[in-house]
């Protein structure tokens, strides 16, 4: 079974919104797993300090490298034995990550689970990233108040991917990003709302010229709202459209 | 006061992790408020039916414009009145949106406050985005089962801008994005762990030199991870270093 292992200072922000809908159902059913670990708990001390004052001045406070260096390595340990990075990635949460994207997803959705290291204050100390061999993945270029909110994030686009989650797997063929593409604009009834109409062509029963006409609409989403996707898009069938 | 809307399915998960920590203090205090509106409160019949399939067929259900119509407009109606789409923007999280940076977390936070639209199933009806001048907004380049840990996020980015809700605001300007770069790594005590020492700079007592460093620091990381953002890097003070 998936499992992501959390390290945070807020044990009780989890599951939160992923006990919920499509992917507390699924963890229910036994799915997937989520097993939350207090970072604190590998403190010592009488006051179980977690954070010190930066080196070199500054304000905010930044994790230590002792506290969460045990609290990595316990967690780690209760990985199944003999996994690789790439069966079982670490990773830590920060602006200064690679970018998530659909494939990462993918990635950590085919891998036997993932480690998320949730950071708060300014940071966590440097050597603790560069001595566990920890993968930095960013969100977006925005700075949050934790990495909590970030993991939960990414792991709702993950856990949906897992086989069974979503009952019609065939939801996920036809998504945003699946063939490079952003996705096509959605209808429903009513027929006319506001005196809006459902585009004709979907009302056609024609399903080969609706699919024709939806992978147009991506195509030109797409080349409007994202050249970057654009230029890499590279168009699948007999009539490439791409100019 | 600053205020999020949300109108959402699963109005249970709100303000969920934002109810704890930075925010959640900040939330107590009275610095920002949460409202948040059940979609199926608009929805007529004995089954309150939010949803219907898409038009032209394919998987999934699509979210109907006249039940998310009916409740975006009651929900702007609670709005002080006067005000335009910057003073108080109208948002709908789909992966299709302009992406939200650190910059749109700023002018959303000195707007009077926000209504987030959480959409959930394979979207919504594009009749309702165009009617109603709604700004998508994006996360990243992944798909979620729903807008609202995207909500989420969005959130926690704008709450802690908001003056009053971080105790130290020197801290807002000394982070990635607010000067064009990643942030510098950060070192806490103890000064030797595991054999590695925190950087001789960082101990020195010189504030100016540990300041440059810093920025050399951030400008190498920035250079190394994200050429996109080093392109458009202007440096300030006397000694731009850029090559």
């Amino acid at each position: 079974m998936w499992k992501a292992q959390i390290l945070t200072l807020f044990p009780e922000m989890f599951p939160g919104p992923l006990g919920l809908s499509l992917a507390g159902k699924a963890l229910e059913k036994g799915l997937w797993q989520c097993d939350v670990m207090q970072i604190r708990t590998f403190a010592s001390g009488k006051h179980r300090n977690v954070d010190d004052t930066p080196s070199g001045g500054g304000s905010g406070m930044v994790m230590r490298a002792d506290v969460l260096g045990r609290a990595i390595d316990a967690t780690i340990d209760k990985r199944p034995a003999g996994l690789d990075d790439k069966e079982w990635p670490v990773l830590y949460l920060s602006p200064r990550g690679k970018k998530f994207d659909q494939k990462m997803a993918n990635d950590f959705s085919v891998a036997k689970g993932i480690t998320l290291i949730c950071g708060r204050f300014e940071g966590v100390d440097q050597r603790v990233l560069e001595s566990r061999n920890i993968q930095e993945v960013s969100l977006g270029d925005f700075v949050l108040s934790g990495g909590e909110i970030a993991a939960l994030m990414l792991m709702d686009a993950v856990v949906r991917l897992i086989p069974g989650v979503i009952g019609d797997p065939e939801t996920l063929c036809e998504e945003s990003f699946t063939n490079g593409l952003l996705e096509y604009p959605h209808y429903t009834r009513p027929n006319i709302w506001e005196g809006r109409e459902i585009p004709e062509i979907l009302k056609s029963g024609n399903h080969g010229k609706i699919k024709e006409w939806r992978l147009r609409q991506s195509e030109e989403l797409t080349k409007l709202k994202r050249p970057d996707l654009w230029a890499k898009y590279v168009p699948s069938g007999k009539n490439p459209r791409r100019q």
